[in-house]
């Protein structure tokens, strides 16, 4: 969580977490978008994730589901994919998770991935196609996939995975970019990946090792100028 | 969580934090101060929080409110409601959240504030004279009252807000200043928000962004003499 | 929860966090050891923790306790208690909780020590008799016992304590060990403390508080070389 609103509030997004059946509704109606990450499970907090879930699709506002760890547990499978069913405008995960959830039969070790982005993308495609869902697939380099149009995203660093949370960060900007483009879910997902990574690249240009890529990506992610979004950013077909 | 219990290690208090029923009273019994943030709210956590309120009241222990995103929802301005019945030494709050908590017809947006503090100080004299407690009102400047004196702290830096948990961890450096000084919380309370703003201002002197500027604060708030502590302080009437 | 993860993939392991009931069982099965840290204990995670560490000695996997405040409220001593009879493979702490974890008469003030580690050494070696485990006691030098060796682990620097959950993390660096290690636990939990101790050694050379100290202590998890730790660990009976 730490991260994830560190990241956010370092993106120029105004973050707030809730959990609370009393009180996610509430949250979601001055919300402009909905992130729903399945991280740290417990049963009385799935409850304000569907609460969240549906109130957002009510109110026609965009959510986003991060499958964390999707496929290491039975439980968590089935959370994961009873929130699918609920209408998500985004999924990002890595290809262990969007295999898992596209009910292929793959075992996850944990939240790291254990397969290739690329291995995923016909599960992605398949969710996509489904569930009338952006399906956003991490790895080396990034697929992004409405179940027809495939875009790639290839900035970032390998030492991110040694990070904690930086999936669930990333996801967290895809959130804030589809709040703002809503018309454009596929673009700004992968756009977000991209913005994501470069804030990392520019990071590791100083960085000795996780701990100084952390406080290099948190301040390149407020200090990136759009000029050099546009120039970093490797998003193509 | 995190930096709230880094900056208190790092002002050379000694945290500890604890949720459960079974718990909190023998927790309040070794602790010098109380502080009871509601920042992420659930109702097995809002039992534990009014029994640490009563039992540091019972105790005559300081005790320190930080009424998050009240306003944000119906829930959460019921409770921090709530909790300020139960005679807290200081509530920390921003503009937006203690105009909440006054009552006042206003709408807060998350966590942030989207008013000045000068707009919310007649309602934290207000609370302040109610409750016989001390009102912080965090801001560009921070205004702290006794529901008659005002006292204004002056340091800080704006990037401090685009780092999460920053208003929560001055709220932890209120309760460690208070525990020391319980028969003046009003100027405890604002030397604390002169403290941390001040180790902020010369965090950022070497900060490229808000990563580093949480680093630097930290370092800061550890290295800060006393010397440098009254000179650097902007606190007056 | 942040440093301790944050540790461990700099440390090169893989960490998963959970707490539901509804599946830390399958958790445990695709782990390669287990910690439990009884950190911000509630009810419904003392079951999760149950459930894992049988589950652990059920599959024949390490798994170690982490008495996080033992001996700060009854509660949490007799937690600690009914875990230890859960057979861990190792148990660490400071001086405080393993005396309040041994029964000796002895209050702990919150999470950090009030007592040398030395002062422990009898009540951590009576526990490692009686429940045949290694016992690592934190200090300013550590000791790792299993009952009638004791080892003492020389590395580290007194500004950790300045770091939030420092003690919980060297904890998941021992599991990580042990994993790898798990015929000699002792020597496992040994070299861990001081690969952690040495990686803040090498960070503090650059650090100017807490805040950059956690920084240099993530980085040189993750740099250091094998030649590094061989030479600079200060291991010995």
């Amino acid at each position: 969580m730490d991260i994830m609103a560190n990241v956010l509030l370092a993106a120029g997004a105004s973050p707030a977490m809730a959990h609370s059946i009393a009180e996610v509704e509430d949250f979601v109606g001055i919300a402009s978008a909905v992130l729903i990450n399945v991280g740290t499970l417990s049963d009385d907090w799935v409850g304000g994730m569907k609460l969240a879930a549906k109130k957002a699709v009510e109110l026609g506002k965009p959510w986003v589901l991060d499958p964390v760890g999707c496929g290491a547990t039975p439980y968590r499978t089935q959370i994961c994919a009873a929130l699918l069913r609920l209408k998500p405008t985004v999924v990002r995960g890595n290809a262990s998770e969007i295999l898992a959830l596209a009910g292929a039969s793959h075992t996850t070790k944990g939240v790291d991935s254990t397969a290739a982005a690329t291995e995923a993308l016909e599960a992605g495609m398949q969710i996509a196609q489904e569930h009338g869902c952006i399906v956003a697939i991490s790895g080396a380099e990034d697929l992004v996939t409405d179940g027809s149009r495939v875009l790639r995203a290839a900035n970032g660093v390998p030492m991110l995975q040694q990070i904690t949370a930086t999936g669930c960060s990333v996801t967290a900007v895809v959130a804030a970019f589809v709040s703002q483009f809503p018309q454009q879910p596929l673009e700004a997902a992968a756009h977000a990946l991209s913005y994501f990574g470069l804030a990392a690249e520019l990071g590791a240009a100083d960085a000795k090792g996780p701990g100084s890529l952390r406080v290099g990506l948190l301040d390149n992610l407020w200090t990136m100028s759009e000029q050099q979004l546009l120039v970093g950013a490797k998003v193509h077909d």
